[in-house]
């Protein structure tokens, strides 16, 4: 196993370290149990967003923690759900009385450990909604998963919810966008190579020098089917497909095309994929009008990708727009 | 080889292609020769800042080019150093009348290539002044270098000194300052896996699956030594020892810590990465004012890590806080 870490049970804590030390304008990281939350926490009268889920996915989700994105993320262990008790520590330190949104990925752990928190919170008091994000279109249910898996789409419900979230919307109204964002965008992925997680100590799966997975999951969690290396066109192609095949794009629609690295996968590969997938969108008719480039959910060094594409209209086009300030989404400030 | 690429020939210009499609708002492609400028190129009355070099490090210098930053990028061939024409062309493209700053990495082929481009350049009319940069302290010659090679710290250096032209100083402060940011910073890598350049189809060296090596070069050019792998901070001592024992730190100062990824490992491990390097800094009397944490200057999908410090003033910590707007660095608008 090469990776830069000490012993695999300090992995979390020491990237939590590192993230503290880095970042003490954006955001404080509260140790035991561990969340990320934003620096100015509670914004009063403002919805919080709060996500979470296992770790070895970076940046996602404590790279969003800040002004315009999310107000906490809770990082379980590496692809393990985190705790309830992280989720409900964190629910309680960033609400500032307006509510607050729980992003959920569609995986069972993070599900069961969220819908918790949820009815913990609300015992004290705290109203939340909660969301479930299963944009994945590679399969129907997966070893973690009854259902789409929750995927790249995600990373947008959380920057476009934090929008709607710092322009004062109630907490109904940014639930109801995180479901729009959820109902409208749709994810594939490809993996060249598996990672390791560190405490396994070897690789999850095994995938020959001349074979690749279509449709992996997040996790190396099988797709749905493993195949010859093919050129990144031809991929692109298998990964586009099924995603226009599914609802909801129409020819006219403006999208957003997300390209995203699965952790190991270098950015001129990503802007090869990233040509192709374009190319194939404006011919089915869809106005690529904003895009997302590089690694924000990725499966610690796996090499690959995946592609999310987004419908958008005018409200969620602005809401992307609006500015963001966190360790890995930075614009407008 | 397992990459998402179609024929290694045309790597390049199918990235070239993704760039030009996804940042239409911030930049140009011209093709044949090959570079990308900014979109509003030429601004008149501003010090034009120029960079280029092999493919294969991305976002560097590509990326990078926008306003607050480069004026034009000049790609060449994988690892390989672009040709005069192509900093010629796009040293035209973009003078607007005060003059261009070549920023050329320390490495034989590049030094060659733009000397000629700049003398052709001259020869045409337009003023022009070339700043090596060479930090790291890893090796005095290399297979590719007379003197240090030029990594970590150009990266910074298009980040400052595109400040300084954007705000109307001459070619002769923009050219000192960067000057000055070359003579204050040092880097420092190291690599726990090769890297496959396209057209080779196999990897630059081999590296057993327990060993790594240290001081490594960002085309995967010998280092300073190869050993057994060790621990994440063990490796950040050996990286920050050589770093902190050159010039020009002393305890007090203020510093920018940079860790970069060469491509293949993941942000989790860039931040306890992070950690520790901050801890050294601090120990030895180091304030650390800025940072920077990401892939930024790479070696294909090479699994490692670099190091690069530098000294602030006011002037620099005020030049790296402006305005910037490209596709890979972005803040402040």
């Amino acid at each position: 196993m090469k990776k830069l870490i000490n012993k695999p049970e300090d992995v979390v804590v020491e990237e939590l370290k590192g993230i503290e030390y880095a970042h003490p304008d954006l955001v404080k990281v509260h140790y035991e149990p561990n969340f990320i939350y934003r620096a100015d926490a509670p914004v009063q009268g403002k919805v919080a967003v709060i996500s979470g889920g296992g770790s070895g996915h970076e940046p996602m989700h404590g790279g969003f923690v800040g002004m315009g994105m999310l107000d906490a993320a809770c990082p379980g262990a590496v692809f393990t759900s985190p705790t309830p008790d992280q989720m409900l520590e964190a629910t309680k330190m960033v609400h500032g009385g307006a509510g607050v949104l729980h992003i959920v990925k569609n995986y069972t752990g993070d599900i069961l450990n969220f819908d918790m928190a949820a009815d913990l919170a609300r015992a004290e008091g705290i109203e939340v909604e909660s969301v479930v994000t299963n944009d994945d279109v590679a399969v129907q249910d997966s070893l973690y998963t009854a259902g789409r898996r929750g995927v790249g789409v995600t990373v947008l419900a959380e920057k476009i919810c934090g929008a709607a979230a710092e322009e004062g919307r109630s907490l109904k109204d940014v639930a109801d966008v995180c479901r729009k964002v959820n109902g409208w965008g749709r994810s594939m992925g490809m993996a060249l190579t598996s990672c390791t997680v560190p405490h396994a100590g070897k690789p999850t799966f095994d995938l020959p020098e001349d074979e690749m997975e279509i449709g992996i999951g997040i996790h190396g969690e099988p797709g749905r089917t493993r195949m010859k290396l093919k050129s990144a066109d031809e991929i692109t192609e298998m990964l586009m497909e099924p995603i226009l095949n599914d609802l909801p794009f129409q020819a006219g629609d403006n999208v957003l095309l997300f390209v995203n690295s699965m952790g190991g996968t270098p950015l001129i590969e990503l802007y090869i994929v990233y040509r192709k997938a374009y190319e194939i969108a404006t011919k089915a008719g869809l106005k690529v009008v904003r895009n997302l480039i590089g690694p924000y959910i990725t499966s610690l060094e796996m090499a690959g990708c995946s592609i999310t594409l987004l419908k958008m209209d005018d409200d969620l086009i602005r809401l992307w727009d609006a500015p963001v300030k966190t360790p890995a989404l930075r614009w407008g400030v």
